[in-house]
């Protein structure tokens, strides 16, 4: 894409009233707009970023055998009755409306009711199951406070997965697998080294942990006790010297530490299944409980999580992954050449953005580093009269020459 | 995907209260779950249509320059106080919701006014336009009735874009452009030939008409007068003997039909900039208004419409652009051969889907045309015998034979 064309510009400042330095770097960039606190509309770059982490989770939870629906902001109340989960005095951050005729809906914050709800249209037998549905989806909560930028949203994207089994064995299976695509999806982010399995409270329906993923940063609001040799941690609400001895955690080997949660998973038992009313006959044609689990990724969150801690004084620095685009093409006063690097990218399908304004050139390398592309390739003057064009890593600072030559740079990219 | 892992079902009746043919096929077939009136949520097979028209859609308004993003959900007051648009007497089909601390909120139904408050951020100059912006997002509408499926939601998906030109010649020649590839989506959907480009009111603040999509079906809400020869239409709302000589349409030329809005362009002039408080500085460095225009496609409802229409007393005919699948692969008791053939779909990406089921012929079929694939594709045991397998054109019912080997089937549809 040309950056002349490109409608969002950088701005010097960020809002006065925006404190979290994700949104900040986000907002300076031109990647998001703030609409109010925690309510964050994507420009074109922070789209395609958003886009990048929500195909990294599609593909792993596919892998997976995950079966992909889109499921309703707008919720009835009498689903979230069944499991006692519609008065504000039971669950507080709902946002509710209304119907013109006066009849109460929900804004979705969560799906395990709706989910059951669908679900219960086609599963009866015990050979429906195991099986896996999720979705990549808006959330909205009512939160109190939302001064973290995309770590804490009232409308945020999220990835919520639900597995439905026929008992604890194949539940246990479906869990763990999920799990470990977990690991896959925080790898692939460049998240894998600093991210956590995290024991941590199960819920009041499960005698079991749950799981989080945690990744350690400084803004973090949760306190973790990792064990770093076993790659494990324990969430401070549960640190109990009974918990460490039946996780066989050891006290002396676990350090404090700040961690940010970027994805969660539960044991639902049969709560929901059996408040909703679904059940599945078995090989006898008995009745039986479901067995059910719920996967969360905050998607959004981990466009703000990388936001914040993959930054310089200059500004954003995005993994490959992630994104917008792989190249930023900086032209300094010369497009002709560059036009031709350009098309020879596109044509060769290497993501580039082209600075082809007209600006001088403290601006662009300024805009660049803010914006953030992994690579910077420079064309000027300079670089021209040397047969070459210039390439700096934005994470590294390192500086490479590749010969002026539109064949060269894209094998460079290529093979890289 | 094999059938036998997809947890949707098909099933034999649609809900009592679902009175619209869209809606009931789709719910049978396990395409859409109902939640509330107007309010559906997307299976596998109906999210794969979905995104199928998505891809169509945003592949067009990527080709003539939109640039795409995603506007918030959650939305404050100030901005629709500005236009006069906040006031449910003024505008009757807000769904609206509250912070805690009891700050109102709306549930977005439109995006003019956050898209100006977001583009505010940018555009300063003369030298910053035209260009064009688009999302394609879930909108809420708080309609009083919603008897109609896809065709009328409370919460659907729609493409929304918006267009910023420094006068009326950039603004036209932006219209022209973006209206020419509206038949290009229409056309690439299958419904090129009975959809009409048709005039329609302008709305207060514009002297021009806008320009409504209309796919002629009996179930129309609107009623438009079709001039075929000129491939043009009129709405009823506008269709007076002084617009008719406006527009150069003849009375005797024009035929009476109902047809279903599945598209709309707008002109905007300069009321919600101004409204906003956004200008441009020309060459001379003074303010002038900014002229803006606004363009939708109903996304859902295109699925809708397409159901509606494509269909016969089996069930549902998808056009191959937006078919969930290409091919249903029919086994009849010979899941191993069948196998072979889907191993070898699935290598080509050649889209399959596998119907593995143990259950007998019967209901192979019965649910294949339910669920509407373009192609069925049948390995039995007497096709066996004859070396072939057949293949079964879902919308002509054509039957034609390909000799039972898996490149020759790959070949078959590469050629296609």
């Amino acid at each position: 894409m040309k950056q002349s064309k490109l409608f969002t510009k950088t701005q010097k400042d960020a809002l006065k009233d925006e404190v979290s330095t994700n949104a900040q770097l986000l907002i300076r960039a031109g990647f998001i707009h703030k609409e109010i606190a925690g309510v964050y509309a994507y420009m074109p770059l922070g789209l395609r970023v958003l886009e990048n982490i929500k195909k990294i989770v599609r593909e792993e939870m596919n892998a997976v055998g995950g079966q992909e629906v889109m499921m309703t902001t707008l919720q009835p109340k009498d689903i979230w009755e069944k499991t006692d989960r519609w008065d504000d005095a039971k669950v507080d951050n709902w946002f509710k409306t209304k119907l013109v005729n006066g009849t109460e809906l929900g804004v979705g914050l969560t799906h395990e009711e709706p989910i059951v709800d669908a679900v219960s249209n086609y599963l009866n037998s015990y050979k429906d199951m195991p099986f896996a549905v999720y979705q990549i989806q808006n959330k909205f909560r009512n939160e109190l406070r939302a001064k973290s930028g995309l770590l804490r949203g009232r409308e945020f994207v999220m990835k919520d997965m639900y597995t439905f089994c026929r008992n604890h064995e194949q539940h246990d299976q479906e869990y763990e697998k999920i799990v470990a695509t977990y690991y896959k999806v925080y790898d692939r982010l460049g998240l894998g080294a600093i991210t956590y399995r995290t024991y941590a409270d199960g819920g009041i329906f499960t005698p079991r942990f749950s799981d989080e993923f945690q990744t350690l940063s400084e803004v973090g609001e949760d306190t973790i006790y990792v064990d770093e040799a076993k790659r494990i941690a324990i969430n401070e609400e549960i640190y109990t010297d009974e918990n460490l001895a039946k996780l066989g955690l050891n006290k002396s080997e676990l350090v404090a530490k700040k961690g940010i949660e970027v994805g969660n998973t539960f044991h639902l038992e049969s709560k929901y299944t059996d408040a909703l009313g679904l059940y599945y006959k078995d090989e006898k044609g008995e009745k039986q409980s479901i067995i059910m689990g719920c996967y969360g990724i905050g998607v959004s969150r981990l466009m703000g999580v990388i936001a914040e801690l993959f930054a310089d004084d200059k500004g954003l620095i995005w993994p490959e992954a992630i994104a917008p685009f792989r190249v930023h093409l900086l032209s300094l006063n010369q497009n002709e050449k560059a036009q031709e690097i350009y098309d020879a990218l596109n044509a060769a399908g290497v993501e580039v953005l082209f600075d082809d304004r007209e600006v001088n050139a403290g601006v662009k390398f300024a805009d660049a580093d803010l914006m953030g592309m992994p690579f910077q390739l420079v064309v000027s003057e300079k670089n021209m009269r040397d047969n070459r064009v210039e390439l700096k890593n934005r994470k590294t600072g390192a500086v490479e020459y590749i010969p002026l030559d539109s064949s060269e740079i894209v094998k460079y990219f290529q093979n890289k």
